[in-house]
């Protein structure tokens, strides 16, 4: 298996995208990778780690896409880049799957621009898992699409019960639509029509109905289903919500003798939590929906936090999410959601 | 001043909205409080608080509101009941404003059908205030209007600005616009539309444009706009997230003899945040935008928390929430709305 790895993204850049390759290399010892960037930069950097010799090609890129660069100006001038390049070996075959670190949005649009949506997929989604307390949920869409039909929120389901039966090995996945309560009456129009379309549809999901809000920590569910932008503030929220507790624990211990001393002992149960919650060790934002495979890493990963996004992306391309979503989508065709529609309406 | 209190909601019932009212009527001794529900009940409680002597009227309701009860029911059957005659005291000025630890719901509808909505106002909001790092941010809305276009959200900037200025004290609020990005280009229509009409207003408020999800925790801003569908989601997926920590701390401190240990010496820090966190601190959602004030207690707070909620309810009514409102309306009214769209169209 070959994986097309943007070397010039992500705030640590260069040195941090070939620590995170030598350690997916040793953890996966049939993949090859293929690094876009400068090789002045990667040359040096590969030379150092013995494992990756004979399983790294470098592609020379002397163009980078910038943290700032706006989505139309990478579509006009990035194409050339290290992330363009690295999208573009998916297009080919050349490699199964392409993972960066760098801007969301410029990505989203060359990804989009260069592989296209599926046949069938009227959006393609972002989606990501989160940790929480019963098992690991995966979310979705985080921001691709700002205003969603029901016929969106219906893909994003299908593509988001792929996603957990490939990564997560849960066969008949549960999944649920984000809502402001759990009876059928509240709500959007859309959620609402989304929400009697997956009760009645026949897919290889348990569909739960509608959560709240609180239901994405307790992970009571496999699979959160929700529009672009409530999906985008509701992790975001859960981000600075954990930012917050973290300040106020650390504010806390410092109060006085008594609670340093308590800090001191409790530092294994702190260290616990922060892996627990650490953005790295549930690094990975998949953009599904495409006739090919990009994964995003976070802009501030670490080695490691980048070598979770690269296992993430070799668990996709190895159980071949692609083939699954397309075959869920027949299942599952345009006349389904007109019919379904007609009959809900009745 | 006189306040309406629903002593039959909440899922601690009467007992403890009689002992809030006891609390109540220590820290603000000018206060007159009639209590609505069972005088069965009500009597006996109410006698065993000195202070409430001849500060307490019962008006007995044999009807209840329940907590399952639709809105749709009680318009239909709830006027007579604890909520509902609370709410009327309202509108016939016998009390300044009305608290209840009942059913969302029912007491949004109840208010609304009693009260009317202001003239000017499209829709009314329910607005709470948030515990976040830097100081308390007020948020709406949490859930009275899933759909919202750009002349609700920029009202329920007034509302929440107005909020802040008499609850808060906030002489000039800092308010912000919830987004996907804090770029003009992101988001929604309607919430870029909302952007404009804000940035160009002349109103007595900071406006520091978009903000995301994460500002609701740290706290930059003095209050946060959004639709009610996001802001519901928002906010419970900060409930969730931090019952999420509060689990792995427990957890933590449990893993071992050294984290226990740690655990007890961290216990002060620990009460500290928990003080912090504890939604009967932060107690009171605010049904903004109707002509009375109705506040909305957590139906499960404490004796305190209910205090808390009749706290607002008094700072509220004291600094006549409503008229500010009005002023503020008056001074962008629906021709400014027209003029502004037209502006930022040409």
């Amino acid at each position: 298996m070959t994986l097309a790895i943007d070397a010039m993204g992500g705030d640590r850049g260069p040195a941090m995208v070939v620590e995170a390759t030598a350690m997916a290399a040793k953890r996966f010892p049939e993949a090859f990778f293929i690094l876009y960037g400068r090789d002045s930069a990667l040359n040096p950097l590969v030379a150092h780690y013995k494992i990756l010799k004979e399983r790294v090609r470098i592609v020379h890129t002397p163009d980078v896409v910038e943290g700032e660069d706006k989505p139309s100006l990478a579509i006009r001038h990035g194409r050339n880049s290290s992330m363009g390049l690295a999208i573009a070996a998916v297009k080919t075959g050349e490699a199964g799957v392409a993972v960066s670190a760098g801007n969301t949005g410029a990505l989203m649009a060359l990804a989009k621009f260069t592989l296209r949506t599926m046949p069938g997929i009227y959006r393609p989604a972002l989606a990501t898992i989160l940790p929480a307390l019963k098992n690991d949920v995966i979310m979705l869409d985080l921001g691709a699409n700002v205003d969603c039909d029901e016929r969106n929120l219906v893909q994003f389901a299908i593509m988001g019960a792929a996603f957990s039966r490939t990564v997560l090995k849960q066969t008949l996945p549960r999944v649920g639509l984000l809502n402001v309560g759990v009876e059928e009456l509240k709500g959007t129009d859309n959620v609402k029509e989304a929400g009697k379309i997956l009760h009645d549809a026949n897919l290889p999901m348990q569909f739960v109905g509608f959560l709240e809000g609180d239901s994405i920590g307790i992970g009571d569910v496999d699979v959160v289903v929700t529009d672009g932008f409530t999906g985008n503030i509701a992790v975001k929220t859960a981000e600075g919500t954990a930012k917050l507790i973290a300040e106020l624990l650390r504010g806390a211990f410092e109060r006085s003798f008594i609670t340093r001393i308590g800090f001191f002992f409790a530092k294994g149960g702190m260290e616990w939590i922060k892996k627990h919650l650490d953005p790295n060790t549930h690094n990975g934002a998949v953009f599904l929906g495409l006739n090919g495979l990009v994964v995003k890493s976070h802009g501030s990963a670490s080695a490691s936090g980048f070598a979770e996004a690269i296992q993430v992306a070799i668990d996709m391309s190895r159980n071949r999410i692609i083939k699954l979503i397309t075959d869920d989508l027949k299942n599952f065709s345009t006349e389904d959601f007109a019919n379904i529609k007609k009959r809900s309406q009745a």
